[in-house]
């Protein structure tokens, strides 16, 4: 080990996906490749939280059998954090007790997995040490399911979550088939997507199972109208005999309004607003107007957890975002993003190439409209060719007694060296 | 060919499952080995619908591809019919029909791939086409998600669904790990279920994988009470972090009402009662006693229809279903249906054996209370020692552009011979 090694913290932050652990490993394998630049490899519980809290672990020699237990385990191993800094001017004592964390384990690099919000905090934290006499490198590690990112071709997390949503439609879409002519003729599936449509449209790569399938495709890009929606229901029934629907929970209407149930009941008990009902809505709205039935399923949080339907492509993705990450500090970037470039588009060849973070920070990746036909009710032909690539490819998982052996890591917490300090928000 | 040999007729009823098709598979392949007593095999569309409306496929001769694909298909490859015979003195038009049509095909055996409803018509039918010079013999093919059917230890169907159902929460679970410390403390999946809690039960599988998993269970054998409900919710979220729960959409509370938004809507409009909804309302029901943010799920349709998590157990039990009908043909019974029966628990060894058909008519198998524990909310180690076998092993599904290559199978109907006859209800 070199005099000029320091050590690596990782943290994991924001809404989690099925591959997110895959960077874990990939920034933990590559970061012991390299001694000379890096000592010991540490994670932060909780995200930025554990790195205030001081409830850190040491991966720097976890067993083969954990990393490759790591490696296929959905959701967040350190566990993920929703819990953003106040900005230095609000909160100052939080920036000094990070600091003050950062050189009592000799913290160099700091690897955050989190969105975009979550890694420009990153970043100015460790710019904020930097200026306080404690050099660190921060460099982002992309993941989210909702593939808003910007500048990246596609975001890892995106291509497991794809391929669970079109899998679910499609088989969804023979159980329909089976029922339709003497009962259900209509069925709908519900994607997580807040602003963006991007899982929502995945639905639509059931189109190289079933051509012909009699499909409508909601995302959250396109203003919901009742009227259109009903006429192209009705056409479907009438020539086809029934109407499978895929739609984005963020669906709103031409106000702007949300359309879900679930919307409204969460704003009478002012607690929170949380998305999920538009499935069950539309679903009534088709039930009423044609006097049939109708069946609706929101996976929530099934789609971004199910480690037994990855992408084998989304996750070399993620693997990789570890990798890259680590290739960047090594390559002495600081506060960049490794993203997705594409170099090839068929086969897909992609790599990654590195961008500021504050070039991608504020921006959020629609759905372009090359990607939606003009009722905004199915998607193109460019959009099938986009999405086709990212979710194929099945990892192998381990089974046992008949279900995906897969259960929390347990980790060692290094002994606290500090003051107790509890982050409060 | 003898010539004593008869045609036969295959048709299926009902909700579907993920592996009804492999009960046709095993109906053909079986008869096909049998010419000497069974010459030409049809299938009806849409169940005794298709019969009515001679609506037939002949699957004699389908190719091994086409035997293939009908083996891993989900929901019915001939479509299943929500449609009930009137009885004979309310409408004998319908039964000379049949009489019609059978007679034209030279059918002498009729299997039924239905509920016990269902499968009760259809040996009515049969006695009816014996007792006008026609005679028949009917024999049932088990099928049921739901694991309700009496004198069977399980239904085809429920394993595949059950290991679904407990993937799901199993992922789920890992999901709400990673989140808690921060955000969601509450999970709630809802199985189907409306009069029995089998699919309830399984998500208790996860407990094979995670022990001390804080885990809820609530049947639709046991009536809701909110303040035990929440008050092991406090409990699990006080002493775990966190709660995960799983509902069946039936759930009752102490004078028999469902707990259901759906159901209130659905009676609303007066159109139908759907059930559906349940995790919606405990998912509320928990965000406003704690203040906390909640997570539900509904997979619906997804549950019965995963072709890409079948269990091999259940896959066998399906296809040897369909095989076991045939044999009791071939030993010359009529109004039976072939069940499972248990030699050895450990490993699990099984056969089929026959009972009569109106034996298990009116018998809806519940979950025994020696499965579930005093408070109602979780299962004992009885339930699991019934449960963990039926999930048992993955069945191998070829994948095409990262989807399961699973697609409505085309068949050729036979040109129509009599007069056209319309089926309403």
């Amino acid at each position: 080990m070199s005099q000029q090694s320091k050590n690596v913290i990782y943290a994991q932050a924001g809404g989690v996906s099925a591959v997110i652990n895959a960077s874990a490993a990939g920034v933990i394998e590559m970061a012991k490749r390299h001694p000379e630049a890096f000592n010991k490899i540490y994670a932060a519980r909780n995200g930025i939280k554990g790195v205030l809290e001081e409830e850190i672990i040491d991966v720097t020699h976890l067993t083969e059998d954990k990393l490759d237990r790591l490696k296929i385990q959905p959701g967040a191993a350190f566990e993920a954090c929703r819990f953003d800094l106040d900005t230095f001017e609000e909160n100052p004592g939080q920036y000094e007790r990070i600091l003050e964390v950062f050189k009592a384990y000799d913290i160099g690099y700091f690897f955050y997995n989190g969105g975009n919000g979550s890694m420009v905090t990153a970043q100015k934290v460790a710019d904020y040490c930097t200026q306080n006499g404690h050099p660190m490198t921060c460099i982002g590690v992309a993941k989210t399911i909702d593939n808003d990112l910007a500048l990246s071709h596609c975001s890892p997390g995106f291509g497991s979550a794809a391929k669970y949503i079109a899998t679910s439609l499609l088989e969804a879409t023979m159980d329909l088939y089976s029922m339709h002519n003497t009962s259900t003729k209509f069925f709908v599936l519900e994607a997580m997507g807040r602003n963006v449509g991007w899982l929502t449209i995945a639905g639509g790569l059931v189109k190289n199972i079933i051509p012909e399938v009699p499909l409508l495709i909601l995302p959250a890009e396109r203003q919901f109208n009742k009227t259109k929606f009903l006429n192209r229901v009705r056409d479907l029934i009438n020539t086809k005999g029934y109407c499978v629907c895929i739609v984005s929970e963020g669906l709103t209407d031409e106000n702007g309004n949300y359309i879900s149930i679930e919307n409204v009941e969460h704003t009478h008990n002012n607690a929170y607003t949380q998305l999920g009902g538009v499935a069950h809505t539309l679903s009534h709205m088709v039930a009423e107007e044609f006097g049939c039935k109708t069946h609706s399923a929101i996976p929530d949080y099934l789609q971004r957890s199910a480690s037994h339907l990855v992408s084998q492509t989304d996750w070399e993705m993620a693997y990789r975002a570890g990798k890259a990450a680590v290739q960047a500090a090594l390559d002495g970037l600081h506060g960049v993003l490794p993203v997705i470039e594409v170099i090839d588009t068929c086969p897909l060849v992609w790599r990654y190439k590195n961008v500021d973070l504050m070039e991608v920070a504020d921006l959020e990746k629609s759905v372009p409209d090359e990607y939606l036909t003009e009722d905004g009710m199915d998607i193109t032909p460019a959009a099938l060719e986009y999405l086709t690539p990212l979710i194929k490819g099945e990892r192998a998982l381990a089974y046992k007694h008949g279900l995906p052996d897969i259960r929390p890591l347990e980790f060692n917490y290094v002994p606290q060296k500090l003051t107790r300090y509890i982050a409060v928000k």
